[in-house]
C-alpha cells in the first residue's frame, strides 16, 4: 500500500518552499558541485578525513579523490542514499560510490558545455515547480524566471550583522538611502522589502540563534544602541541584543505590511566547531522554547509564521503551538531534524493535531535542483508509511482520502500559504514612522 | 491480534480518574454542549475561524454553523476523531460533519426534555464505573452520588489566585473561618480537606506553571507575605512565589493528613495566547524537569503522586522519576501529549521500566461523558498496539497476560491508588499548627 | 527475518566496552549477587517494599524472600526479562520467579565452591570476548588477564571528591606523590594514567551531573581553590567549580597526551533520593545540552569522546554533535535510557546519520558476568528490527549487508575506537608543568 501510496505521489509536480538554489546556475554542471555539498564534506571529516582535505584550497582533483574514498565509510546515511539516488537517476551511474567510480562519475556529470539545457532538463526530470530561493536582502533579483524561482528575502545579515560596516554598506547601496540612524534603517529595510515584493518575493525567512527572545521593538530607547552598530562603534553585549531585537521586530512589522509570511528556523548555534569544514560548523542547543515567541506571535496576527526547529526533540512543542495560534504552521523538517527517524513520529503528531490545512510538509533546503527530488523521495516515503498506517489501517481511511491528504501537504498547503498564486500583495506604503508598532 | 484485545478490552468497565464532567448535569443535552469542547472552537480557530464567532456572545445557530463550516478542516485530527464516534455511537449519524448536517444533529442530540434518562443512558451505554471530578474547593459536593462521581480537590485557585479577594472570600465563606493569617487559612484548608474527604474525594489535584519550584513551607517565614496577600495588598514576585510554596507544601501536608493522593499536572501556561476562543488559550514551556519536584517526593513519602506531563518530550524523566520513588505514579497523557504518536513510545517505556501496578493507564479528562468512550477508545487501541507488539511479538506472552496488564492499568491500579474500594479513610484530626511539617 | 539477524549476531563474540565487572570475581557465586543488582531491589522499592527490607543490613534469607516476593510485580520490565533469561540460560530454571522458586534459584546459582571455574563456565557460555572494566584511580590492576578485562580509569572521585581528605590520601599513596598543591596534582594524576596504560588501560571514564560545563583549566588562577580542597579548607561553590573545572581539564589534557578515549557519561544527579536503596537513588535533569561540551570537543580534537546520554530525549542532539565532531562518537545506551523504547528510534537515528565506522552499539553495566548476555540480546533484538525495517526493508539492502554493519556496531568499532588490537600506546613523557595547555 505504501509503494501505490508513493507511487502516486512520485507524478505529482513538487513545490519546494525553501532551498539554497542559485537561480542563475540551477543545476549542477560537475560532479564536484553535488559532491561538495556540505553533508558529504562534513560527513567525511566526522568520519575521520582532515578538513584541509576537502577545503577549497585543495586542488581539485585530489579533493575530490579524497572525498571519494570516504564515501564508503558514510553508506548507512540517508545523505549518502540522496547522493546514489543522483548518481542513478541524473547519470545512470549504478555503481558504488568510491575512488574507482570517481572518474566516471565526474565525466557522466560534466554538464559545463550544455548547462543550459541541463537545467532544464533536472528541472523537468524532477517535475518542479516551483522552487523558493534564500536570496540576500541585497539582490536585485534579476535575470531569471521568478515565476519558478520564488524570490525570499533572508534577513540573517540585518539581525545578527548590523553591526559589521560592510552590512550598512550593502543596505545603503541597495537602498539608495544612506543608512545612519533607526529612521534611516527602517525606511531601508522597508524599500527593500518593496523591492523583494516588486519582484514577487513570497517570504521572509531568519535563522535565529537558541537564545534569542523576540521583544516589542522600543525604538525611541534602541536609537542610540542603533545608531553606535550603524557607525560601526563596539556594543556591549545588551546593545547587541537591542539591535537585534529592533531589527526583528521591524522585519515582523514589514512582514504585516507587505502581507509576506515570516519564516522562523529556530535554534542554530553559529560556527560552534569553527575548525569545520565549509558549512559543517553549526550545531544547536536543545534547551529552546516556542514560549519566548508566543509574544510575537500575539502581536502579529496577521502575519503567518511557518517554523522550524533544529532540535527534533521540540516538535511536540511546536505541534502544540500549531495547534493554538492561527498564525503558527510548523515547515517541513529542517536540517539535523531531517531523518526519517524524527521525520516519522513528528509527522504523525503533526496529522493527528493539527487542521490539515495548516501543515507544509517538507522543502529541500538544496543547494543544486538535483537534490531536491531525492530529498522529497525521502519524505514522501515517511508520509506515505505514516498515512498508511495512521489513516488508511487505523482509522479506516481510503486511499484516495490519503491522497488528497498528502497533495495538502505537499502542493496545496505551500501554495496557498504562500499565494503562489496570486500576483503580488497590493503594494502598502512604507511606513516611514519608526516608531510604528504591531496591531 | 490487536482487533481481540480491543475486543475485549471494550468489554471493561471504566474507571475514568480525570475529568472535568459536572455531576450535576454530566452527559451533554445539547449538540453545541458536545461541539463547543474547547478541542472544536480552538482547532477551527486554529484553520482560520476568528475567534469572536465561536465565542459564547455569538448568537447560538450563527456560532454553531460556522462551527460546523470549519469541521471538515479538521477532519485528518484525532479530536475529530471523537466527535465522529459520538455522532455516530450517541446519536446514530454516520455522515460527515459539517454545515449540511449540522440541523439532523442538534435535532439528534437534542436531550434537553429527557436529561435525567440520557444521562443514565450515556453512563450505561459507556460502561462507566467511576468518573473523578475536578471540584472547587468551596464546591459543597451535594446532590449526586459520590459512589459514581468522585470528588477531587482542585487546588489552583488557592495556590495561584489566594492574592485575590475573591478566592478568600470564597474560603472564609465555605470553610466558616475568618482567613486572615497564615494559621486561619492554614485551618480554613484543612476544613475544606476535610469536607471533601467527608464526601468522598479521593484526590487532591492541581496545574502548575513549568516554572514552579515546590519548597518546603517556612511558615514564619512566609506570615507576613501571606497575610499581605489575603489582605489583597500588592505583593513582589518573590511575595507571590513565597504565598505559592507555602500553600501548595500546605496542601501536600494535608494530602499526608487525609491520605489523598496528590495529583501534579506539570508545565502548563496559563492565558499564553488571550485572543484565543475559551479554553484554548494555555501552553507550555518545554523546559521543565522533575528534578525540581524531587524535594516534594522526598518530604512526603506516604503521599502519591500521580504525575501529568505537559511537555511530550518530558516522558523518559518521567519514566525514570516513577521506576526510583516509590510515590511517584506516571498517570495517563495530558492534552497535548494525548495523540498517539505521543502516547505509544511513552507508554512503551512505562510498561518497560516501570513496575506494573503503579502505572494509572489514561483518564479522559472530558467535560462531558459522551467523550469518555472514544477517548478510552483512543488509548485502548495504543494500548493494544504496544501489548501485541512488545510483550506478545517480542517476548512471548500470551494474549491471557497481556490482558491482565491492561486491566491493571485500566481498573485496578487506579481503583487501588485512589482506594475506590474502601470507606473514606479515618479522618485524621486537623493540625492546628502552622509550623507542623512533614516527615 | 528479523530472527535470522539476531540468531547470526548471537554466534558473534561480545566486545563490552564498559561495565562495572570485578576482575577478582566476574560472576556471580550466589542467587544474592545475582538478584541485588540494583535495579530488582530499586524496582522492588519503587513497588512499595521498604528500603530497610532490602538494604545489606536485613539478613540474607529474609531479605532475599522479601525481595523475591515482590518480583512479579516487575515481571512487565525489560530488566525483569533479563532475570528471567539468566535464570533459564545459566541455572536451567524455567519457573516462575518469586517465594515459592527462591530455595531452588538459590540452590542452583550457588558457585563458592566451583567458583574459578564458574567464572569460566559463565564467559564462555557468553561468548565474551573483552569485557571493560570501571578502576578507581588507586586500583592496583593486578591479579586478573587485562587482555580479558579490560581495565579503564574511572575518575569520578578525582573530579567530584577531591576535596574529601581520603581522596588525596588514596592519590598520594597510589602515586607515591605527596599532593598539596596543583603541581603535585598534576603530576600524581599523571602517573596514574601512566600506572592505568602501562597495564592496558583502554579508556577513561567519568559521569557527571547536568549542571557541569567544561572550562579550560586556568591553573595560575585555580591553584589557590586546588591548594584549599588538597588540605581539606573548606571551599565556596564557585571554588568547587574551579577545582572540578581544573582537574577535569588535567584528565582532557592526560587522555590526549596517553592516547586514551575519554568517555563521558552526561547528565546524573547523584543521591536525589537518599531513602532509596544502594545504587537506587541518582536521577536525572533533563534540562542538559552537548553544547556545554563544544569548548571541550574543539580543544582536544586528538581525544575521541564516547558519549553516553541519561536523558533519552537528549539523544536528537547526540546525533548532531557525533555528525558533525569528527571526536564525537555515541555509545551504547545508558541506565534510563537502556529501554528498547527509547534504544530503537536513537539506534535509528544514528544509522541514518552518523558514518558507520563512529557507532559503538552497546555496553552492559553490568556487575556481574551473567548480566552481559541478556542485556546484549535486549540490544540486538533492537538492532535487528532496526536493521530489518531500515536498511533491508526500506534501502533495499541485503542482510549480509545489514550484518556486515551490525558486525561494525558491535565489534570491529569498539575494537577500534578503544585500540583492543594494538599494544599499549608509546608512554609519552609526564608533563611537568602545569600551565601546559591542550592543543
Amino acid at each position: 500500500m505504501e509503494a501505490r501510496l508513493v507511487a502516486e505521489m512520485e507524478r505529482w509536480p513538487i513545490v519546494d518552499p525553501h532551498s539554497h538554489i542559485d537561480a542563475h546556475s540551477p543545476a549542477a554542471c560537475t560532479w564536484d558541485e553535488i559532491v561538495s555539498y556540505h553533508y558529504y564534506t562534513e560527513l567525511a571529516h566526522s568520519a575521520g578525513q582532515p578538513a584541509a582535505d576537502l577545503s577549497p584550497e585543495m586542488p581539485r582533483t585530489e579533493r575530490l579523490r579524497r572525498l571519494a574514498d570516504r564515501l564508503p565509510d558514510l553508506d548507512n546515511t540517508v545523505q549518502h542514499s540522496w547522493l546514489s539516488a543522483i548518481a542513478r537517476e541524473f547519470y545512470g551511474f549504478e555503481g558504488r560510490l568510491d575512488a574507482s567510480s570517481l572518474e566516471e562519475l565526474v565525466h557522466r556529470a560534466d554538464h559545463r558545455r550544455d548547462a543550459p539545457s541541463w537545467h532544464e532538463a533536472v528541472w523537468a526530470q524532477s517535475n518542479l515547480q516551483a522552487v523558493f530561493l534564500t536570496n540576500d536582502f541585497d539582490d536585485p533579483l534579476e535575470g531569471f524566471d521568478t515565476t519558478r524561482f520564488i524570490p525570499c528575502l533572508r534577513t540573517d545579515d540585518l539581525v545578527f550583522r548590523l553591526h559589521e560596516p560592510r552590512t550598512v554598506e550593502r543596505l545603503s547601496q541597495a537602498s539608495q538611502i544612506e543608512v545612519d540612524d533607526l529612521t534611516s534603517l527602517r525606511l531601508a529595510i522597508g524599500s527593500r522589502f518593496a523591492h523583494f515584493v516588486s519582484r514577487g518575493a513570497r517570504a521572509c525567512a531568519i535563522s535565529l540563534p537558541p537564545g534569542f527572545r523576540p521583544v516589542p521593538a522600543a525604538p525611541r530607547r534602541a536609537a542610540t544602541s542603533v545608531r553606535r552598530a550603524l557607525c560601526g562603534l563596539p556594543l556591549r553585549d545588551d546593545e547587541h541584543l537591542e539591535v537585534q531585537s529592533t531589527v526583528f521586530w521591524f522585519l515582523a512589522e514589514f512582514c504585516a505590511e507587505f502581507g509576506l509570511p515570516f519564516d522562523l528556523m529556530i535554534g542554530v548555534h553559529r560556527n560552534v566547531y569553527p575548525d569545520g569544514v565549509d558549512g559543517g560548523r553549526d550545531l544547536l542547543d536543545r534547551r529552546v522554547s516556542l514560549h519566548d515567541y508566543a509574544g510575537l506571535f500575539r502581536a502579529f496576527p496577521g502575519v503567518t509564521f511557518p517554523i522550524s526547529m533544529l532540535a527534533a526533540d521540540a516538535s511536540a512543542e511546536l505541534v502544540a503551538y500549531a495547534w493554538i495560534f492561527p498564525n503558527v504552521v510548523p515547515m517541513g523538517h529542517w536540517w539535523y531534524a531531517n531523518l526519517p527517524a524524527w521525520i516519522e513520529p513528528d509527522l504523525r503528531a503533526r496529522l493527528q493535531a493539527i487542521p490539515k490545512g495548516k501543515l507544509i510538509g517538507y522543502y529541500s533546503d538544496a543547494y543544486k535542483l538535483e537534490f531536491i527530488r531525492p530529498k522529497f523521495a525521502m519524505y514522501r516515503a515517511c508520509l506515505a508509511r505514516v498515512l498508511a498506517d495512521d489513516l488508511i489501517r487505523r482509522r479506516g481511511a481510503t486511499e484516495h482520502d490519503a491522497l488528497a491528504l498528502a497533495r495538502l501537504l505537499l502542493i496545496d498547503n505551500p501554495r496557498r500559504v504562500f499565494r503562489l498564486d496570486k500576483g503580488p500583495p497590493v503594494q502598502p506604503q512604507i511606513a516611514d514612522s519608526s516608531d510604528q508598532s504591531a496591531k
